[in-house]
């Protein structure tokens, strides 16, 4: 990692020392947010910003959340974790607890196309997207002076059909070893299998070059020319072993005309691409997003 | 139809009143252009606006839209369709020349959903759809009071499964005594036989309630809410006989999130749907559409 | 008003009977989320949907908006009204508590540009703005027959530079027998004095044609044209004294090419200021929105 | 230049040999097309796409945009500008004639804020901006990293107030030298002197920070903030004597709320600036915009 990255880094983690996220879901009942609220107070939590929402004021699902600043929040860690567990054993809570300054190790998978990862890598030097880039895994070695100069390591794992088993071992391998909490597919276009998949759940985001569900599987841009669409879009969604059936996070689209061929059609599609994947992945890191069922809530 | 539309309609006629337009499609040469304006020319035609476009420089197609004021248009009208025909003979074109003071006569079917009828109804009260309305044709008598004030005729003609053939036969007979261009379905929710959609061909646009091709068929907003799309659409395109498969004329979107329950999907959808129609609606009557395959050149 | 518009509100008044929102702004500190939710819980209300904005972790302002549902709400009224006012006093709260089956009234202001009341009305009668229109306030006759068959009042008020005082003393007089909870300036063509604009405040809702501080004042399309923008849009904002400069709820833009001239790009903005005005009106309707400064949170 | 670039740009002179583009305005008049039509297939030139617009059919101005292939295009350079000279004169034209394989040679500006320039590199390498990128000018050290890896020239020169007019001088001369065909302010925050833009008529163009004719000036970010608008945009436009008054190229917004402070409003505001500013300079290169006094034609 280069050093400017780096200090970047370390000033945000500086910054937000005292900062903590609380994302819940359980079923709904009326006192929910006043225990939450009376526990962060306990700890003298001020919060930021929250945000809730149920599906259903009758036995529905109840969602939140909660941003907040805790005085020596670091120090109090296991303390707040721990008490919060019994409170959300109560309520039947499905929930994290996340730390700010405690960056997500993330993994970036790519293969000949490089401009989403390098709309991340870009955004990442920004300090928009923040997190600690682990490495970048390909089956191509295209991408890597795009990686390596910015002091990334660079896994060159040649992929096909027939080892794809191997392949994930060695993946799966690297990924458990640096402790990955996010794995994101900037245009890795190999199929993983389910058990790849399952051994991530929740935690590999994938761009799909087309507005899903239209235009599931192969050859997006070539179906979309064919049917003579007049807008082209992207899908950033989980993955599920279902392909191009995970719960969407975000969608985008542009306008295209009779002009433009299917050159013009990749060419445009990979701006929207880019900017879908690259605000997908920042909401995951800031722990905006709750998976419900197959879709998000994106708070 | 109301004093206030007929005079609006008759100024436009007499501003309008040496205005043409030449719609072209055909195999490419070098010549067509020079070949076309020089006609023009003979006739002291003044090119107001155009735009040409072709699939390919090597054997591709041509298209061309050509708008322009003729002196004492209308009383060469023969004389034109005479002289061009020859040339259109020449270069294999399909081609039709228009001319703007004679409106286009429309018929718009409609179900029990009236806001793309009262979207349509409004713009032409505007003077943004001109056109001759000849009259509504409705499954229902829902639309009734929104039509027959503006001294439209309103024809209520109950359809089911079981009596298609026999609702056509009616239909058809109105819309060949009427004389009608253009047919438009403005939310009918009944299903055209092919033999219906054979006797109007490129005439009949529908808009349809989602983004083309997703969701393909019936109920596209609940199927869009169970997907948890991001964004939800409308598409408006000509009907043929393959459903929701005709060359697409226009599409829009809106942007949705989770608190969007199948009822705000709707009424979101509903402001998708009338403006997407209206476009659609506009650039057919303008004439600046060509169907090519199963594809729209809109210029 | 007509039968089925009755019903219609009627029939979303009994579903939300119990249904109430809270809207907060008080200095920022850590115990008021805890406050506000014990308070809510005493009275078992369960929160459906809650949001909340601090502008500054250390002496911001902080900011939420609660709705919840409560049993028995509208016979603990008094109660909960009471019991809150202590609350809010010690943590020096500006609040307003709303019940949802308790319509605000409306009244809208129109010249002789009728597409924003026309929209308006229209999302009315579909159910998307759930309120009390009380009245339609104009200085043309032009409305009317879009007005008064929805069996709703028409008061034409001739107004000019001249007669500004005596114009707003009886609008003003109309204003206050009925009871209005807000006013909406739908293309209504004339300046309002300070004094009127102070007896409303936070209250008044105007749409302006143009994207703001862009083109503030007269003839924004003209100037929009002259200068050659690729895009126009349209404000809706509180009104305050100064002309144009109130706090902003919501803006919206469309496209345009040089083929439009000043004629059209009216026509496009129509359709953005109508869309806008509906939107901003539907959000104050929904109490969405706080006012902080000259600048408006919408939740 | 990089091998890479270097082969496509070969491969993209190669492909585009026999492509020329004519741009024209004149005061209208019922013959123009027929005689540039004419004219061109003298040549045996095959017209691909075109464009035309007129201000007005009586007495307005007439404009084209015609792209065509011509067999031997450039053995036959001389010829048809010597020919065209003369049709010219004789309707009054404003014209160019370019030849799609003869680059335009492109030197860029840039202070601190490299996103723009990055942008347009990448733009560049993907073969979206096809030119010949001269040099890149910087009052700063801060891009030289991402501009001499790709073998472009990259010129130190510190600006200030105080010595503008020995900079401006030394900025000349390299761009006259280089034979610089048109100038872009990648966000370059210096004003130039009227002498330096006289000198380059039509062939700079800018990108400001902010929806024009909003916010003209200094901070357009923190004003934007201030005033709490709900879009924020960007603008790019050739630059004039007067300050953020030149003809407007191109324009484009995106959302924003109430959580945003200036800091995300400037990333925020970095996307769009970078792709309005690549999709003006493709324009540009493309010939596809004629300046019409304060505006601009785009085909």
């Amino acid at each position: 990692m280069s050093v400017s990255v780096k200090n970047q880094i370390h000033s945000f983690q500086k910054q937000h020392e005292n900062r903590g996220r609380l994302l819940i879901s359980c079923p709904d009942q009326p006192s929910i947010v006043a225990a939450v609220s009376a526990f962060l107070l306990t700890y003298e939590a001020n919060i930021i910003e929250s945000s809730q929402y149920s599906t259903n004021p009758e036995g529905g699902t109840f969602f939140i959340r909660i941003e907040f600043e805790c005085p020596e929040l670091l120090s109090k860690k296991d303390q707040l974790e721990g008490a919060f567990a019994a409170i959300a054993e109560s309520f039947k809570m499905n929930w994290s607890l996340t730390f700010v300054s405690e960056m997500k190790r993330m993994a970036i998978f790519v293969s000949k196309e490089v401009h989403c990862l390098r709309e991340m890598l870009w955004e990442w030097q920004n300090g928009d997207l923040m997190s600690d880039i682990a490495f970048v895994i390909s089956n191509h070695e295209v991408a890597r002076d795009i990686v390596a100069p910015l002091g990334i390591p660079y896994h060159y794992i040649p992929a096909s059909k027939d080892n794809r088993q191997k392949v994930e071992e060695e993946q799966v391998k690297l990924l458990k070893e640096a402790g990955i909490d996010v794995i994101i597919l900037a245009r890795y276009m190999q199929i993983l299998t389910p058990e790849f998949v399952d051994a991530f759940p929740q935690k590999i985001i994938n761009i799909h070059h087309s507005f899903l569900p239209a235009f599931v599987g192969a050859r997006p841009y070539h179906r979309a020319y064919q049917r003579g669409v007049k807008l082209i879009g992207a899908t950033s969604h989980y993955v599920t072993s279902d392909l191009d059936e995970g719960p969407i996070i975000e969608q985008d689209i542009m306008r295209v005309d009779h002009r433009d061929d299917v050159d013009a059609l990749k060419k445009i599609g990979r701006n929207i691409e880019r900017s879908v994947l690259a605000r997908a992945v920042k909401w995951h890191l800031e722990d905006r997003i709750i998976v419900h069922g197959n879709k998000t809530i994106v708070f």
